[in-house]
């Protein structure tokens, strides 16, 4: 299951982007149906649904013969709910659908925000951090690569923190860092005292030092940025730890699964043996659309979070190799 | 009652995350029906229903058996609304299930931005004021947490913020939180002493004290800090306050047992006897929906605060142990 | 009708929540059908219904007794539409439901805020303003609490400011007060001055007098809340003054009451002389759900707004009479 | 058809609300169906199904009389799609409901932010530029209105912005913003050039002049309101220039008029001749619905900009008429 | 392909909308029927759906013949599905249609951000710096037309940076930025470059250098504008890198193409060969719908990014060209 999980986890460039938008993409899809990682998450309700199917089956031509006594209640009893509760079973599909979307969108929005908070406080450090304090500059981008993959780390299982910094902090921050139990909080703490040293206050307002020398805006506006991780290490925990309310995921399963279960006794007289397959087929559309939701409940192990934080380092990488030619530009010929 | 709600104060982690989307979910949440909390809540109108239905089929009988007058208007008045209403109704669920869901997820989020927040105020505290002030440091770390637990104290009936508090303020400071009436507010103005202690203002612009060194960009972005938990305090309790308007609520209710009230005569002549257990499974799938909707209307009982506090506080906890390490990290070697 | 919306103006408390969420409210909720303000507001439609119902019933009774000519083009022409109409009349309710319970939803968030900031801009006073200035901690709550009421008065009709705001204001500040046209904008910028006071700017940076002793941050947090108050004050004004587009309201109408006044035409057959109650409960489901959209689509006297104004007040005065506690609880010993 | 949008433009009072919720409302609104702006919209696709229905009932007539040759391949060609398709149009209708309704609400939204942010900058302005500035404040309260009138002639044809500021700005400043092109922009510029004015930065820190007295929070506060400003004109140039994809109005339109033009064969057979008049009153219950959308898509015709624009300028008016008063209150007696 | 969506690229002015909302839309929506971009993209799976009917007719046409077998299992089979699953394409059509809009109107959104920041930026510029570092203000202006032309070509296959920048960027300077992989990033990089200019921090406190003249306020709201364009450029790659959860986009052709396949067979006993004509037309009404929801779903080759860059160009040279005029209104006569 996890392997498919990993499978999910697409980047798009704009050749999938051609390929996604072309009409060919109905005939691609229909024949990669049986191969669809929906489907094979739905190997034990749709078992259910085709044994059910089978045993209506056999029930009903078996008492057709004669060999077992014909109840016409159970047809009644099965068929009059449909009509009177679809209504409601939409709805609980559309809530899921939309709740379990929404999580995915805003996990996913968070990750943009590390993205562009990355980004935003290299640029300040560099650009507002004097070059005599060039140290905190390498400080403040090598601690934010950090911080993005300690929170990776920190929202997946079973992902190695020390092998994925090796070559970014040193040994003995290396250590540090692992030695904390919140990890991406750590980075924050560090980020701050980055900050801090690069505007320090001294012991009096005219005492500064003259080696600390950005100007209070710009000290915290990087502040700011630092509130930003702190915002989404805690957004990205409260989607792990909250799932959406369990009453709603258990009401729409036995929902959907009574349903199924009468619906053979509903198709049977319509439908006579064609009854397996239509049952199969329906139950296939139905619990294919509940099952995408739930899988993108927990949006953190389908995302590609170790995507987002190589492009994260290789902007800041870039970000420190550009800075010269960047940093030249205004200056007056 | 309140003792079902405790029980689903659930914090999921890795391991319920795999059952939670595993596909033996059906069955189990099939098996676990009868003990659901949600069925539990429904005995009243369910046996209303049942009782409904019950004397339906007693009169029906006793008509056929000619020991009653039959009146045939009573099946055409009970089906004909039926089919033309049911889009409202629909539309009532969805509006409950909608507006219901905003608010637990409001109060989720707020409660999210009191963890955010406690430790963002905590980083700032450790890093900008300076070490001969380190009561500060604590007094905001310490109060912090207070805020957390009076908090949730103010939204909970039966709570006792004393013993929460027992091992994290001082006597006396317990005794002057508890004279207050509105305790999360003195928590936030015992904050901003602190932060205005930091940054004391003196009688002049030169003669800052030596000691009140944290310059005014950090000082007020604590503020900004304490501005969100005085708006998650009021924003909680707008929802504690006010309910959904109660119009809906009350239609969506008469809209509903009139529905079911009406089920048993219109399923009388297709299902005979066996409406009986079909009006009570319509009922219970559609009741269901409502329920929950109800439930988690007002969420301070079900959301599970108390871990979410205890969160906090290890977390502040753990931002004060390793402040020292983390601080120690820009210094140039 | 006005004292009407005067009852639903309902504050909740745990007590109410227990009642809200027990299994009796069905019950309840039934029992009250008929006091209810939406069925006493759905009085002329309602009898609308009836009239019409009674008329069809009394022709077609006629007619079949040959007394006046029998057209069934009539009972064609009116069943026709409602199959092919009834979900664009669903899209329509949904649509009033869901942008008005937007715009009351808006209205209590405002006020929610306006909650929020006076406490936090009366925190900022009682903190910030050195003891010299006391009277400017006083005017500043005050005036917040002058602002609520002059709030709620310009949002209401009948509403007398004078009384409320006897015993907060002087008399010569109430008359200035009441000499202003837009009342709330008087009180924001009595709240400006002060703020102005508080942090003098004299003629020079370096003249600032010794009692004007606000740092400049905390002055420029103090005027972000009072611009919280210009912005809640145009956004009341906003959906006082501009409903839904009236389109809207006047084609969901117009639709509702075509397809109640053909409803009789096409359920005589069905239904004989049921068909007049029957009509009479569809309309009730029916208009009920438009009826509150309508009712709730201008908030404010809908809204507890006294409660709330009564609510910021009792906090102010305790934020002022609990300062002296919590200014002293950082203080070292 | 301009003339009925002028109509339109409406500004509710207390009465006007009073009269909206009034049960009297149902009535009076059927009164004035046939006068109603919607009806008059749709007149030419009224016509177009009303024609073909017409023509429908001939060739069914003559057909039935043997006169022309019967199809009945027609009635079923057009019968089908409608239970098939119905959910999907639908879904279009409620798409293009909601998403002109959100773009008519953030117009009205940003105007309600122009209202909120002219108060601010004027009120700011007033308390925080010294009284040596005083034509500072001048050029801010009228260049503010100036802004207020030019984004209204920015987006609306055949205004005339002379004539709106001729009192307004003097003959000289007139003509400068009358030679820029977008003048709304060019207001923006006057307010930044006198924030700058009032607190002129000189040539190095300690050189001030004593005239430029405003701290640079007051001062970049305002600038925080010019932004809005710029964003407000920059948003309603959006909504102006780009219209909802026209993938999805043309779509819609098709749906709809085919659907319409098959709805005469479907019905001819249930309803003869009184089909005309049914299918005429199906078109109008859904052509309304898609009308209204698409008349409110661009809000500047609808919206009532010179009430607003009028509502500011009184606004500004009296917050320089009160400033004596108000900025007196504070004052120690 | 490609050229028919740079055809889609509208921008409207009042003309246009004057068209858009004129009742003779319908009829021209459907002469352009045929023609549309919408019906050309849905060449390969209409084809498959006439075929699919062709073959169905066929067989039918020839079983009646008694020249195959004839399995009414079949029919049966393909019918049933219909009323139970209609429910949940309706669902999946919604989510589509809701969420590539949702991903149009983020994009179209952060776009008209580039605008309004850009402008504001250089309005900040043009009022804050002072003449002596005119050439500041140029790189300012210079460099935020080149940042909207560079996210242009970021978010776009086969557009010239080079070329669009000719007239704008020195020849140095140009080479700088293509040298540059993230371009954007490299023009926040040199706008940040000119801000630390203007306010350079020197070495300590009074060493201010008497050429750079920004006050601390107005160097950092510029700064906050940068922010904005570091947000939008790494919101944009979030939507071109993220599509909707591709087991969405998957499961809804699936189930839009069984249903399509089946069609026929429900369709026949009903329609006869009037079957493949409808067949065709459902398909189309169908189809169109999520046809129109995926090509909106990479917005950016649909949106006029080229109009609104040269807009944006337009604007800020315009404000270069009135600055001088704008300055001059606020000082005194």
């Amino acid at each position: 299951e996890e392997r498919r999980k990993k499978k999910g986890r697409t980047v798009f460039d704009f050749e999938r982007w051609q390929k996604h938008r072309s009409s060919a993409r109905y005939l691609r899809h229909m024949a990669g149906m049986f191969s669809s990682s929906v489907i094979q998450g739905l190997a034990v309700p749709l078992a259910y649904v085709v044994t059910v199917s089978v045993g209506v089956a056999t029930y009903y031509t078996a008492a057709a013969k004669g060999m077992v006594p014909l109840f016409p209640a159970l047809k009644v009893l099965a068929s009059a709910p449909f009509s009177l509760t679809s209504f409601a079973l939409s709805l609980l599909l559309v809530f899921r659908t939309n709740s379990s979307y929404g999580r995915w969108d805003e996990a996913r929005k968070m990750w943009g925000q590390v993205v562009n908070r990355s980004r935003d406080i290299a640029r300040q450090a560099l650009a507002y951090i004097p070059a005599a304090q060039v140290h905190l500059q390498d400080v403040i981008c090598r601690w934010t690569i950090a911080y993005t993959r300690a929170l990776m780390c920190h929202l997946r299982q079973g992902e190695d923190l020390g092998s994925e910094l090796a070559g970014i902090l040193s040994p003995s921050e290396l250590a540090a860092l692992l030695a904390a139990k919140h990890r991406p909080n750590f980075c924050t703490q560090v980020l701050s005292a980055a900050v801090r040293d690069a505007q320090l206050p001294g012991t009096g307002p005219t005492s500064r030092e003259p080696t600390a020398a950005v100007p209070a805006g710009a000290a915290y506006r990087m502040d700011e940025n630092i509130t930003v991780f702190v915002e989404v290490s805690g957004g990205c925990e409260r989607i792990l730890r909250t799932p959406i309310p369990l009453g709603y995921t258990r009401h729409t399963s036995r929902f959907l699964m009574l349903w199924l279960t009468l619906l053979p006794f509903s198709l049977w007289e319509s439908c006579g043996l064609a009854m397996i397959p239509v049952a199969a087929l329906v139950a296939f559309l139905l619990l294919g659309v509940e099952e995408i939701g739930v899988q993108i409940e927990e949006p953190f192990s389908i995302l590609p979070l170790e995507v987002i934080s190589s492009t994260i380092e290789g902007n800041i990488r870039e970000l420190q190799a550009t800075h010269g030619a960047a940093a030249a530009v205004p200056s007056p010929i």
